[in-house]
């Protein structure tokens, strides 16, 4: 395991306004939309980072909510890659508010694979953090690895 | 932190027939919505064996994913109380396939808080596992604590 | 017809906590939702009873909302076959609230037709109910009938 | 009980394009879908006739699924009142195909009841049958009655 | 560009009752809900028109939002075809209360592009309005050019 | 109204994986999907900008669809404001392919109005364009205007 990249270099993209459809019955948002939200939102970064459609969530680590958030509110979620093995990546995740940039939960490690068209882990080839997006996947088709012109 | 209960007590209730809604981009079963069925699972668990509609999903320890579904399999989540603190609770998940039987993910300690009116952790005043449902809420109302006749 | 089997034997497995996407805009449980569950509900129970993922919704008898429910409550479906017939299966579906136990709709006859690989009417070759889960699916694939080792 | 309203005066409004998220795990249109469709375009004729927001289903009798559908196909759905009772009204209500006019359910009556302000069903004072739209609710507010200027 | 057809030939066909699900964080119906459902319900009303499942999106001008509605309201949509180009028809919206009949937006153009099935543009040989639905798919499946017998 | 801001200042936040239920009937990515998405991070911009959560969509500039998206696709939506004007701010929107950097479509000109408690338009005293996240809501609540300690 490499060392946890710093926080001064997580990005924070996604951004949801907490909705009616978001909350529990008690009126809080769901930490089932939350989940939703950063496996969904931790995905397309590993597609990014290898370069590769064919991705699938491994790991994740353990997650504690430290605060709650309620309708109205908005909220981000940040992603950085702390790892990469021979066939995986490993991220560091992070969701807040965006107004009072206090921390809703933190991730240390969540974990996806690199699989091949079998659906078999396969090597990506990759060992250095890419905060560039500069090892894009290229291909048009919404599936498998792509290769741009 | 009590023995960890055995599986043979594990109750197997919520159950879903995975749709084409379900899935992610790659057409397997979106990580995301696992997580999102098993946390609803589990706070309706929770509000059962502590008797109280107010509870917040606190912590949630590793989460190893062992195997994915598809469109169309049958999908159950089994939960297990193993252990009662002074204001909170912590229980045992298993998500599998009902009919391979095969475990799609575990996760060991999903740690639910009891919360008084002003959403501050209070005592519940349970100690032991209520595998019957004998401590269930009793107030009609879908918020708060509830007295049956 | 057979003889409606007597409640005791009834199982209730899948739970749901009345979110705010539930309601209707009066601001209770929406009755649609709770047709959807039902009809979900019912199909996983045909296919386990039948042991074959080809099972389609023919038939739904009279159905009385005896009571509503609200934002908060916990609602249960309970299911059990009454009859086999040659190429169908009927069975007998209560929803209640999981706290009061009150019934929120009682549906006396639900009949689900098990099809062939070309979407006709097939014999199933049962005629006895299956209350141990003993009859089901064995393929791993989610579509057709399952053969486990 | 009235007459049934002879179909030619059946009005056809919501339609309904069948995209993925209808479809059931099989493919084809689920079943809970259709009555979740079905039920609020019912709520929504009923309010119109009884020019009062506050109406609940009570009553669905037999449902009969004729044909299905698949995705791409357009489904449009059918209403017409039957019958007036003193807190409640009946409708009939047919779901077709739109380009082929095939039946894919029929419902002969669904009985919505008409409630007060609190949730008691109240005396309507209709007796006839609302073809034109001269009866709705009038008052701005979502929830009540309505009156127009 | 034809002239605009006169509203009082304009249809309104799905309705819509405000739920909690529709609803942005301010409580008010969400824009983006209601632009969902206007092109949902433009698609289907070029379908109809050209005959063809094969319609894509094109071009919207612009969009006035006049007015909000809030839960409970009823919303009802209204379409008319005002153009037919070589490959292209365009058509007028307007989404209103059904009840104080208020517009909530009016949309000028919507234009919609008829392709083949390699999903280039291709002429439909149509050049006038069809008010009668006369000019429907006729093929059973749900993509694709329609034939019926 | 200011001269558009250049793209090379605007800034994409929200990704989006494009699932199964994001389709179309035809399978391509349904145009009322991506439009319900553009209005959320419309949205979200304008409270950030202006410093205040209530916020309305006003009017929407014309919409070309340029190119459409798959399933499996990334999609990223840009966001820049062009203009402020004494209640309304003006906002620029592109929506893009994140692989191959494709637009989508294009929108000029999105207003959104700022609101007082009584949901009346009022000024927002701004007139400068805030890149950075200087101006943001400063109270905690989810609904209206916000102080920071």
């Amino acid at each position: 395991m490499s060392t946890p990249a710093d926080d001064g270099r997580m990005n924070f993209h996604t951004r949801k306004w907490v909705r009616p459809e978001d909350l529990n019955a008690n009126g809080t948002l769901f930490g089932g939309s939350l989940l939703k939200w950063i496996d969904e939102e931790a995905a397309i970064y590993a597609i990014i980072q290898l370069g590769n459609y064919r991705v699938v969530t491994k790991f994740i680590s353990e997650i504690n909510f430290e605060a709650s958030a309620q309708q109205g509110d908005l909220v981000e979620m940040g992603l950085i890659a702390t790892h990469f093995g021979r066939t995986s990546m490993t991220m560091r995740a992070v969701v807040r508010n965006m107004i009072t940039r206090k921390t809703i939960l933190t991730i240390e490690k969540i974990v996806f694979v690199n699989m091949d068209e079998d659906g078999v882990p396969a090597p990506h080839g990759h060992s250095t953090i890419t905060y560039e997006r500069d090892r894009m996947p290229r291909e048009h088709s919404g599936t498998g690895t792509i290769r741009l012109p």
